[in-house]
């Protein structure tokens, strides 16, 4: 049995569209601590970790640990639902997520069935990445639809105090460089110069809800999983995302 | 033979808009006293009443009582031409429907075929409604997008002071409820409870012409067809709708 | 050899956008005195002729007349990754075409293959048009739109100091009449009068790159080639399109 209360509901489906942008369905792991949520995504190339605490509500009781199982597109779909000035109640009913939005005259609940997800092996892989770079979530969104211009994969290389950009395609071939800069890209650490490729899809879809003047987190190391992070208020949000590597 | 001429060319797109939005092809029935249509949409399941009186018209020349016969979606089309600040006349000639938009330094002349369109008893159903409601375009427009979420029918039910609409499906539950109040619910009427279920897409379609700070009025009896009316300017518009039942 | 700077990359776009609307790939002609592309589209109904001259670029480095053959889709797909506040220098460099975007703190460097263009009879066709039109773009993409929803194919004609628009179609006719006045039509000069019929689709695309505030210039004789030009900055832009004529 829980109750939890937010006071705008357009915050919390920020956090659910966060999630639900690489996962189709997840298993929220509610605990007097928090709310969080570890999937890979279906094809196992990338992996999203969630957690909210509970002083992001305004209401928060959680008798005992619960597991509740969700589709997540449904869920992001009745969380769109709302067009502000709504407060947003979540319990559990009769073994349905029960949602209530709560306007200055309505009263509205939706009732989604739990379902039973597939436990995934959720550990966080072990990487000792070699440079980090912080950045606009928009400069960030900016620099994927650049590269996929000329290609879907996406080269990312770290050097001394430098980030370097490239994609190579049928159509040509994109180059773009970027140094520390108070409007960009905030700092880059690089103890090692590291360069890996990605799927541009899937970035995209990762950083797709960070909220517009959020700071991404960007963790590379050559030829290894990619760590980005960032946060939505009290939220955080965090990826890992396997390379390509050319065969 | 006639003639009649409107001021503002974007107010009779508005109204020929709500007529068309079910009804693909429809006879105007042209008299004195003012204009008027009736048609069933394809299917049957839901009818349609327009009435705009002669006083709309800045010119209104009507000899005899005549019945003109129209594509609507081409009607709609030709009126969707106007970007505003044009005047528009409307008469017959050679057996065409002629509209004439006349903007300040321009003339446009559209000539439309005439079309036969097959009869319908055009009855309106009699039903003694047991509740009326009364509520803002917006609000309306708002419940069939919350209820969409969960099934294709949307469920009324007026008890007393309290409207409360439901959808149930697949994906989940949606229960709303309203009272009376300022911004959105402006009356409920229940004489006694009634309760009837309706397909949601006739029902974005009634009220998708409306002008968005008009008031609907809804009419409901347990398991009998709903009527709807609301007003554009001077013109009336009046809908049925054939209830679902589960078989 | 050459190297050419302009201060706001979205101007190219702007005239790459008003040559690729109709043609697929074209090779710019770059010499001392400016850029040049004449083509004809695919079909072999319409050309384009499009001039810049070097006043319009801030650096204008050219050694030697040199043929630059490009995919213009995808020069104006890289072009529109612009956001603006870039300034843009393109140049050739191992057999590509380079474009460089400079932004206050980033440096994006795309390279374009060039191709093998072939080479068109690119002779402009010699008519003695009698009369000439000039009106604001606005207003000529609102007739095309009018025309169109009664006809892919729009006819003018002019008479004295009288424009005339139709368009005619199963589903009715378009009769539309300017004469001058300041807002849309600037001039009408008519020696004789001269009647054609285009394909609106074509128009369409001939204008839509031409700015919003500016002036096109039409050039008509009864049943004979339309020619087309208008003006963005320095930059000029010529077509022609073959008439309709009914078999």
């Amino acid at each position: 049995m829980f109750e939890l209360k937010i006071d705008d509901a357009r915050y919390w489906k920020s956090c659910v569209e966060a999630i639900g942008s690489l996962i189709d369905e997840g298993a929220f792991n509610i605990t007097k601590e928090g709310v969080s949520l570890k999937a890979m995504d279906p094809s196992g190339i990338s992996m999203v970790s969630f957690f909210i605490p509970n002083k992001a509500f305004s209401k928060y009781d959680v008798e005992k640990e619960t597991n509740v199982g969700l589709n997540l597109d449904n869920l992001v779909k009745v969380l769109s639902s709302t067009a502000g000035n709504e407060q947003l109640v979540m319990k559990d009913s009769n073994n349905r997520f029960v949602l209530e939005f709560i306007g200055q005259n309505s009263k509205r609940k939706y009732r989604l069935p739990m379902i039973e997800v597939r436990k995934e092996p959720e550990k966080e892989p072990k990487i000792e990445f070699e440079s980090n770079i912080e950045l606009k979530s928009d400069s960030f969104k900016e620099m994927l639809k650049h590269a996929n211009l000329m290609s879907s994969y996406i080269g990312f290389k770290v050097e001394k105090s430098m980030l370097s950009v490239m994609a190579k395609g049928d159509t040509g071939e994109l180059e773009e460089e970027y140094s520390v800069n108070g409007d960009m890209v905030k700092k880059i650490e690089a103890g090692k110069s590291s360069s890996a490729t990605f799927n541009e899809d899937y970035l995209s879809k990762i950083v797709g809800a960070a909220p517009s003047d959020s700071i991404i987190v960007m963790h590379l190391k050559t030829d290894e999983p990619m760590k980005v992070d960032y946060k939505i208020g009290d939220a955080s949000v965090l990826y890992y995302l396997a390379p390509y590597i050319e065969s």
